[in-house]
């Protein structure tokens, strides 16, 4: 560009002709150059990149390594020697750090992690995620971000286009939890406009609807925002986890004759535990008729709008682990899966055959933290476990990842198995 | 590990010794692999990270190439193609827009971008969010992320020390706007702890202080929270911008006379637009006397902390600037700056001598804005600029890189002066 090559071409020379009155030092540090070695830094990028592309992206997606090489907190203190110090290190050092940092580390990215909402690795999405960490800039105008603005308006675009909406617009959230937060305070505004500055004290209160399947964030966000957690009305969910839209009706009455204004129905798409999708059709119908704001909660689910097309790489690889815990011995769905979260128990040879025991219950809540201290601890596998309502502890699976083969879900279930086989009742 | 070995073995074999009894594929697709090749993925990123190596980290960091390729938005959608199609792209297409997205992309880490609170780059630290990136986990429980929990204690352990505190604790949060409504909420629950069940309603008004100069996040807070922004009470700052103590007390007399409970004052460590530091002993003497909680927003110039031994890396080189501002002809400086903000105006020659015409001050408040077009069509530099009370438009150079030499600021003043040469007053 002329333009800029005009800017360059003055760049040695001073326009005013003179020269420099001011020392070019502070504290012996000459500032007439810069103070880092360009050189130096790319050379350590260029290493520890081939680090991370052996270390973490190789062995994180290799099944035949580790998901995890556990290390109690005292231990890994010791080994990792984390004191922060005044003194540099030389590069070689650095990557030695690097190559620990990601050996101690939990690989997400492997195959026969199932432990978290998250899992697998899409290599181009990870280039996209170090595109944006090295240009390292914010997103509010198209002056600083010119390329990324036009992309989000894309991207907004086409997620509008996936729901159905015509006219419609939208804003990416920093996380579920915020999202959340947001429709709760643009609800409320909507309702009542003056709340922005004069605040909730002349108003009346107010009420939200969710289901106890939801996330946790829709009573922290009524915490937060100065509405109080007694503002959460908590509608029942039937027994595959979702909200039942009779009991939402019961509930605004509730609120209603307490005095309190119904001003936002969180209804769920994709719960945490259960992956349960609410009935929007029926919320809708009571939200329209009542005049509430219906926000729904698809952080988790909401990737199933992409699956019309594409739907098996999403729903396909649980069914058949579904088949297989439906007819292994020893496992026990715990329902139907709705989405890609696959709940079930493991009765161990133990325990099988004791059904009906008064203590079985009991005995089963402790079969998968049993098995989860000795899977973590040998790094073969890792999932979830939890308890919920009155069902005691029973694994959820998540199948997101594209890199799982129906291998790896085998090897799941032979590791339960195997970690459960020794498991002794008390 | 013998453990994890032992896991390994039970691969290929199903312990039951049974065949797989369901069909292994869905749609077509066989489920028995996984769905996405590694090999092809690793070399795309290997390949990818060459391009962000070469037009990224270089080229970004290089003096002689351009800050930024100005682009209308029209034509860079165009050039960039953005609309997302169903058919996915051969490497070799996907290389070349990872190559245009870097390529009309502001650079950031340029030693000539002075536009926003942030600047330069930091190979080491780059390496660290490529390792985060890549490693893809959550930190919040030891299980999940046990490097970074250990690393987190470290870091927070020596940011106490900084500060001098022997008992303490804190939390790192997702920038600075979130951390004043944290500070706002934990505030007001120790005052009134019932708040987080019942909400504001029964509670008196409350009133929050904070300088003209602070961060709008404060005021943003308050509306986020329930409290309103008639809640937030502004307190005077002196010329430089720094909360003035009377002023607290004064408004602190108001909030109490209007019934409002006095539970938070925020009080700034460098401010967005002068790098101002409010005086926090005398303001701390109020808070302390009144029983008011005091936070700190130190989220820009908290860095101050590290710079005991290093100041001359924060403070040194705009002390330069700062005094050939004050020599070179044209340019006249707003204040003495506290931090690295160095705010300043420029006088070109066809408005210097006529400082005490009637149209002066509106003809300045144009210069910057003239310039600034220019400057980023050209991209040769990024500086920001902003009216303020009744200082019509003037620069705010924010100097934070260890990139920058005197050499680049020269070349930064002489552009302006290039780039200012050409305005007429209208």
């Amino acid at each position: 560009m002329a333009t800029g090559l005009e800017g360059k071409r003055q760049n040695k020379h001073d326009v005013n002709g003179t020269q420099r009155k001011h020392p070019l030092t502070v504290d012996g540090i000459l500032l007439d150059r810069p103070l880092n070695d360009p050189k130096g830094g790319e050379q350590f990028v260029q290493d520890a990149f081939q680090v991370i592309l052996d270390e973490a992206i190789r062995k994180g997606t290799d099944v035949d390594e580790q998901v995890c090489e556990w290390k109690e907190p005292d231990e890994l203190r010791a080994l990792l020697d984390l004191d922060l110090v005044d003194a540099g290190e030389p590069s070689e050092k650095l990557l030695e750090r690097c190559r620990d940092v990601i050996r101690y580390s939990v690989k997400t990215i492997h195959p026969r992690f199932y432990n978290q909402l998250f899992a697998g690795l899409d290599h181009h999405s990870l280039v996209g995620r170090y595109i944006t960490e090295t240009l390292n800039t914010s997103q509010y105008t198209y002056e600083i971000a010119p390329v990324f603005v036009l992309m989000e308006e894309v991207v907004l675009k086409k997620l509008c286009e996936l729901i159905g909406w015509k006219n419609c617009d939208g804003l990416f959230c920093p996380g579920g939890s915020m999202s959340n937060m947001y429709a709760m305070n643009v609800a409320r505004y909507k309702l009542f406009p003056e709340i922005k500055k004069r605040g909730l004290w002349e108003l009346p209160r107010m009420a939200v609807f969710t289901s106890k399947e939801s996330h946790y964030s829709v009573t922290k966000g009524a915490a937060f925002q100065g509405l109080g957690t007694d503002s959460v009305y908590m509608v029942k969910a039937d027994e595959r986890g979702r909200m039942i839209p009779k009991e939402l009706e019961e509930q605004i009455s509730i609120a209603k004759s307490k005095g309190a204004v119904p001003f936002l129905v969180n209804a769920t798409s994709g719960t945490t535990v259960f992956g349960a999708f609410d009935p929007l059709p029926e919320i809708a119908d009571i939200c329209e008729k009542q005049g509430i704001w219906l926000h729904v909660d698809a952080a988790w689910g909401g990737s199933a709008l992409l699956s019309k097309k594409h739907r098996h790489l999403l729903t396909g690889i649980e069914r058949y682990l579904v088949n297989e815990i439906k007819e292994r011995p020893g496992f026990r769905l715990l329902m139907e899966p709705q989405f890609v979260n696959v709940c079930f128990w493991y009765i161990p040879p133990s325990l099988q055959g004791k059904e009906d025991t008064p203590d079985f219950q009991k005995n089963l809540g402790k079969v998968a933290p049993f098995i989860k201290e000795q899977m973590v601890k040998q790094g073969t596998v890792m999932v979830g476990y939890q308890p919920h309502g009155n069902n005691v502890n029973f694994f959820r699976q998540v199948l997101v990842s594209p890199r799982v083969s129906l291998d790896d879900l085998d090897f799941f279930m032979n590791e339960i198995q195997r970690l459960g086989s020794d498991f002794q009742p008390q």
